[in-house]
């Protein structure tokens, strides 16, 4: 035993803050379900507990749909871990007791009290969209793919309405107690490739409301909405004024920033 | 009916050329197996099957194996097909028939006697690994996840040795009455973002040929193998000189050249 071990009792409890991808495609999203039904929750949970041998509660800081992907979700966890087997040696047990479609790409401690969802200041998701006329296989579960061709530059002329602070009640429900206002700080397609590609970063999101907003953007990008039949369907904040929702399959979590 | 579909019987057979997409994932390669083993070839014959009535033979250019992936396979196929039907009514079929992971991309009425095999003059293959420290879940079945960092350089040092008219007896068996000498047009290393992928086109392939050079050059950019450990081992035509094959889920047949 090093010293340095001595010091701090190998049962004390640690936070840690986890950075985690997933491939969503064969989970019933991030949150924990009824026993039997794949949850991102329930398997960095089981993979902490295979690890461990305690009873670990994993918080997200987004709780993404069935078939939604993450790049960067943001998870935190209060486990014994001694402090001589350190850090590093936690995140190689995590990915070699995680599934080949879920993955822990950092992993640090955190202050005690770390509230992954509470505490996040911004979240940037991205929806990609394959725009080529046949459909491509390899893609399949990776964007939403539109054959009809589809206009950038009007989709970002109206995309420009949802930055700033906007009661968003047109692109989803508040849950109880809560407002449908949120602060947008980006929004805007990009070319890559054949994919076109819709940043957005916001202080928080409502539920579906990335997937509310792609779908009626796709109609102004298709000629079906103009640019002010947007305006108007956000004005309106009426939920029954979004055009129906894009799928899951084409959406990303890609970050979630704190401030630290 | 017009003058035009009068002039050639509705039942004339014609030859076609089609260019196929596919995730290999869930198929046991591209050549029918036995009856209940997925397979690419038997894929296309069931669609073709369902949608003009007739038993139809794919022959495909390049015999994938399990779990290889394709941009740009080549097949060819014979059915009768009305001429007031067209051939975009035929790829729209085809499209419609075919599971998600698979999809015609082009497709085009081929000379009489079009074999996508014996025709060939030049088939491209790429090699995708990703070199990265912890693997991507989004990139699992899309490319070999290498953690420890490759010398891309070193690896195209050894690669300049394939290019021209070589005995590949190193990497590959020959099938009866064959050598296994082939020309080499292209082999080289690029790096795009985090993944690091070979491109390697030549007048025909060896049985794992190219999974079996990757292995070899993956030896020499982890520096277990020397660049003249590569030549050597090539220059050896034994077989047991290789290194073990790279996985087949980072490989893809990117396209087949034909001489029209």
């Amino acid at each position: 035993m090093t010293p340095e071990s001595r010091e701090r009792p190998s049962g004390e409890r640690r936070t840690y803050r986890a950075t985690v991808q997933y491939d969503g495609t064969a989970y019933y999203g991030f949150q924990r379900q009824r026993r039997g039904t794949p949850s991102i929750q329930a398997t960095l949970e089981q993979a902490l507990t295979q690890i461990t041998g305690q009873s670990v509660r994993v918080i997200g800081a987004g709780r993404t749909d069935t078939g939604v992907h993450a790049l960067g979700q943001v998870v935190g966890f209060t486990i014994e871990w001694p402090n001589r087997h350190g850090t590093d040696a936690l995140l190689r047990a995590l990915n070699a007791n995680l599934p080949q479609d879920v993955a822990v790409t950092e992993l640090a401690e955190a202050y005690p009290g770390f509230h992954p969802r509470f505490d996040a200041q911004r979240r940037t998701y991205e929806y990609r969209v394959l725009n080529v006329p046949v459909r491509q296989p390899l893609m399949r579960q990776r964007a939403w793919q539109i054959s009809q061709p589809l206009d950038m530059e009007t989709m970002n002329e109206a995309a420009a309405f949802l930055i700033g602070v906007h009661d968003f009640g047109t692109f989803g429900r508040p849950t109880v107690g809560d407002t449908t206002i949120r602060e947008v700080f980006e929004a805007e397609w990009q070319r890559e490739g054949d994919l076109l590609v819709f940043r957005i970063c916001a202080n928080a999101f409502l539920h579906r409301m990335v997937r509310s907003i792609v779908g009626s953007l796709k109609e102004v990008g298709c000629g079906k909405w103009s640019v002010d039949d947007f305006e108007m369907a956000m004005a309106s904040r009426l939920r029954n004024r979004s055009a129906t929702s894009a799928p899951a399959h084409g959406l990303y979590l890609v970050s979630v920033e704190y401030n630290d």
